[in-house]
């Protein structure tokens, strides 16, 4: 194998480094004013509402470097951000990055890391405008910021569902959970081992969703161009059921989804059998999908049943009837969060 | 001693303790349309300018909780960011607070730290607006991004000052460092012991400016009040050095400045010479002192001459002249970044 080149950050220096993660970095949408390199980046959003999230990512909870490559793990990070400002019906414009580093890592490590980010900003035309970069006692740090922007009246929240509204889900669920758990897998099978071969042909897709996730800009053009404006929106990233729970506490109502209507691909499926592990509770509570989930009134029924790769999936009820599924065997079933419980269980994180 | 209260996170779960950290949160500016909640805050900029900065804060780097209190820790996470939008000639108006939490801190603690962030939210007129709560392997991990507002024709940067330009500072510089070496040497001595009496009478100025500092809000709204714009601004986070050089390079400039006209607080220098230090590579390089440094025409001089707290400490020079120190002997020494070099030392940050 090929020796890769070490530099040590100590060799940069502070700004040293941040000169060189953040060199050539065209600005790309006309909202960025100023970028990098001043006390604080300066944007211009005019009569456009400014959207805002943010994201922490840490070593050992969100991510294992053991099977994560670092540029796959920049992308992932940055992606995860631009899903929640589409989650808002929101365009991302901008980011900040920040990384607490230990002295394990290499300037060569960051830049992988930054190629990362970089490549997710190209993709999804976002500019990096500023971070902060620290020392760090122990193991990888990244906390993103990203700023987006909405029309004022088309920028949708989680309480706006009405009953009888119609839920929709894009793509396909539990896949990235599933790749996790292959991941998981092979790591303890192979622990110890070098050059190990894992077993993931026929998995690929399972871990493309797992480490190079994408975020649903296409859907949220897709909503615009058919002139829908959904009544709530949240991506999925702590699983189907805890954000449904989360639309309906906030909008007041309760909901009704159907398990044969929930979409898994042919290799989740697979996974799931081979590891004797249900299907359903992968897809429900899985988590990390960074699907979109939203509701739309029922009079667009056929609009979103034209929309390529959109699932309806149930429709929002009188809270009175709470939150369910109704089984294959039209069995009816209370939704629970089971998704990452970070605080109780040491699984990821929580959003507010 | 009181046995306090102690509740386990996982006892809340994740979202319970997203409620109880956010409940209570009334919203103070009109350009916050929506805080905590939704996947991403909604602001509302109009023709305002909208500024980013954030900031990393990591357990055993930037603090230490053997002698900061979690209060005031929250206090400071907070007032930093404020100060970098001060440093744009900008107002802060929303912040999000990223937190990654050990399975050491309880509810109460987390409160507390809480406790410092609102009390900095509320007498600067901040609303917290979101974040992400995660849990962490080791220690305690703050990311705050700050959103702030500044007119088009009167935000400042750095690289706007020009030769013959007077450079201001405000406040006094140095203390904040020497209340971290007193903090220090406190530790260092009563190691293992409890219920000590540290010796902080008289220094209390000092651990103020360590534990506690303000933002410059005052003299925003002084120079604002005065018609003043300044041709380049900064915050003093780094060292009064450092960032004189960042202003110099991003300009084009030069800059030479005064040994005895740099202010230095009565207890700043008693304790650099009970330490053996030298006073003024304390007051250029040791950082966390969050005044402003600006830069003003020469035509400015008799308006910020009659400023309360700003001190004139030096002009703008061509940048062939380079940046230096004249001494109160007349020795002319060239202005160095001593300042906080994380990267390379273990000691704080840089900023982007």
């Amino acid at each position: 194998m090929e020796e890769k080149k070490r530099t040590e950050i100590a060799a940069l220096g502070e700004f040293g480094l941040i000169d060189r993660l953040t060199e050539n970095l065209p600005l790309k949408n006309a909202s960025t004013l100023k970028g990098v390199g001043d006390d604080a980046a300066i944007l211009d959003y005019k009569e456009k509402r400014v959207l805002v999230t943010t994201d922490l990512l840490l070593e050992g909870i969100h991510f294992d470097l053991t099977y994560v490559p670092l540029k796959h793990l920049g992308y992932k990070s940055a992606v995860v951000n631009f899903s929640d400002i589409y989650a808002m019906n929101g365009q991302p414009r901008q980011i900040t990055v920040s990384l607490g580093i230990s002295k394990r890592f290499s300037v060569e490590d960051l830049e992988e890391l930054y190629a990362g980010i970089r490549l997710a900003c190209d993709i999804y035309g976002v500019d990096l405008v500023g971070g902060d970069t620290s020392a760090s006692m122990t193991g990888l740090t990244i906390s993103i910021t990203c700023i987006g922007e909405g029309d004022a009246d088309k920028t949708v929240c989680r309480n706006g569902t009405k009953e009888n509204d119609l839920i929709c889900v894009s793509g396909d669920l539990g896949a990235a959970y599933m790749g996790l758990q292959l991941l998981e897998r092979e790591k303890a099978v192979f622990a110890g081992e070098k050059d190990f071969t894992p077993a993931f042909e026929g998995r690929e897709y399972l871990l493309e969703r797992q480490l190079k996730p994408e975020a649903r800009k296409d859907i949220v053009a897709e909503l615009a161009k058919r002139d829908i404006v959904p009544t709530a929106m949240m991506d999925v990233s702590d699983g189907l059921s805890s954000e449904l729970l989360h639309i309906c506490r906030q909008s007041g109502t309760g909901c009704r989804i159907y398990e044969e209507r929930i979409p898994i691909d042919y290799q989740t499926a697979m996974m799931a059998e081979e590891f004797n592990m249900n299907l359903v509770t992968a897809a429900l509570n899985g988590g990390e999908d960074y699907e979109l989930l939203f509701t739309v009134p029922l009079t667009r029924h056929d609009d979103v049943a034209a929309m390529p790769g959109i699932h309806i999936i149930g429709h929002i009820t009188a809270p009175s009837l709470g939150c369910c599924m109704i089984t294959r065997d039209n069995a009816e079933i209370t939704l629970r969060a089971q998704g990452w419980n970070s605080l109780a269980e040491d699984s990821p994180k929580a959003e507010c």
